[in-house]
């Protein structure tokens, strides 16, 4: 196999990014399953002198419910680890003193304990799922159309995402529900932001060109890290789908059949 | 009052388009009710020299149903004077040999008998209200992006209306949902397509610059009319905002209360 840039660039790493759905577990009515292998790499890049962090859009949970279920499936992964859209919306709407309506999955709900939500001056939707009937999209549009200048939070812009039984429709899709019917375009938390990204960047310690995100979201994981100067490298399990080979505008450093090979890759590079 | 673009040329008019939901009638749970005047003011113009049809993008019922709902308000109205999607949006299903994948209201499902639906190769939505679950959705959603090139109808792309009880999501808030999920442009089939305003055109046998229409939805009805050569009335009922009358791209020829004073306005000054 020829080297490709992104092999070229391993060297000079010193901090991986993982998305987390699709690239260490497929999601699933029953919680879903670890993808074979993605237990052991995690294991493997803790033990390298690289450093790790744990990237999500995931907002169907608090950080700690999520990571416990991961845990369960025998990940070594701890809290302070991920990073996800909620907290970092709470922080938003605290700095601008908005008051949100929340059309969010039930279990992500407890993040937003601390936000004052009466009297709704703005909305906040996530990856609600099930959630998103039509009542409930119904009710956050009119919340909206009554503002005077309509602020819709959308937890990331993905368009959908696979579980054990197939593709299913994200946040980003009813993102552009509300956006048409109230003509506002919502500011999103959480991948590709580039503020998001650059505070696990912070936390790490590194800047982004030595910094590697692996992700099965060609646009929201690989095109939002390369946009903010890191290598981005596209898993083939996930959401991956041929066609993201010959994606339009996003072309990733390089592709892997898993998060297993891409670690070993990485590994033998650094002699490791 | 000062004299508008409109009452101009009222006295070259040949024919008149009314909407129907928010002109002649609120919808509601209850089947909905007629807007006070409206019932006369359709006798009124069924009198004068002026040819009068109905169009409207309402999804929900067979024309037939429907047009049976308005004659019990009083209206006097006829199935063949009625102009919907559904049997459009069928001619074109036939005419390019497609398979649909329906998500529409119940309702309006007999409409679509004669098309062959197993295998679809094809997705066309109505305005489904309540069946716009996640679940509903996200099985277009499937069928959508399973296909090679993914084709879309709309029947209409309005972006909310009104029902007793307050404003509501219409079908082009999910149009912009599946094509962003999707990558693919719609088709729209319904007002503001001028194919379908050119189709009650030639019913009438008249030329646009002939023809008035009144609805009540400024971008669809108004604004789709004027695209065509038609002079656009918008009433203050239905989905009617103040906002409507500083809208950026479209400034209707004029505005009335209702469709009472829009006819008192036109027949007076016809000398009728």
């Amino acid at each position: 196999m020829a080297v490709t840039s992104w092999e070229d660039s391993v060297k000079s790493l010193k901090g991986v990014i993982l998305d987390m759905c699709g690239v260490l577990y497929d999601a699933g009515e029953d919680g879903g399953s670890p993808i074979p292998g993605s237990v052991e790499a995690v294991k493997r890049l803790k033990a390298s002198d690289l450093q790790l962090r744990f990237c999500t859009n995931e907002t169907q949970a608090t950080r700690e419910v999520f990571v416990a279920k991961l845990q369960r499936m025998g990940f070594d992964i701890s809290v302070c680890e991920v990073f996800s859209p909620a907290p970092a919306a709470v922080a938003v709407l605290k700095e601008r003193g908005l008051r949100p309506h929340l059309l969010v999955y039930d279990g992500v709900v407890p993040e937003f304990d601390s936000v004052e939500k009466t009297n709704p001056n703005c909305v906040v939707i996530g990856d609600a799922a099930e959630k998103f009937s039509y009542r409930n999209l119904n009710d956050a549009f009119r919340v909206l159309i009554a503002l005077e200048k309509p602020v819709l939070f959308s937890l990331g812009r993905g368009k959908y995402y696979k579980e054990d039984d197939g593709l299913k429709l994200d946040v980003g899709v009813y993102m552009k529900a509300l956006e048409y019917a109230c003509d506002v375009e919502a500011e999103v938390i959480g991948k590709p932001d580039p503020m998001f990204f650059q505070k696990v960047l912070d936390d790490m310690g590194i800047q982004s060109h030595q910094t590697l995100m692996i992700g099965d979201d060609l646009v929201n994981d690989v095109g939002g890290a390369q946009h903010c100067g890191m290598k981005g490298v596209q898993v083939r399990t996930g959401k991956y789908r041929p066609s993201d080979e010959k994606h339009p505008t996003v072309t990733a450093d390089g592709y892997v059949d898993n998060l297993a090979e891409a670690v070993e890759t990485i590994l033998k590079l650094r002699g490791q």
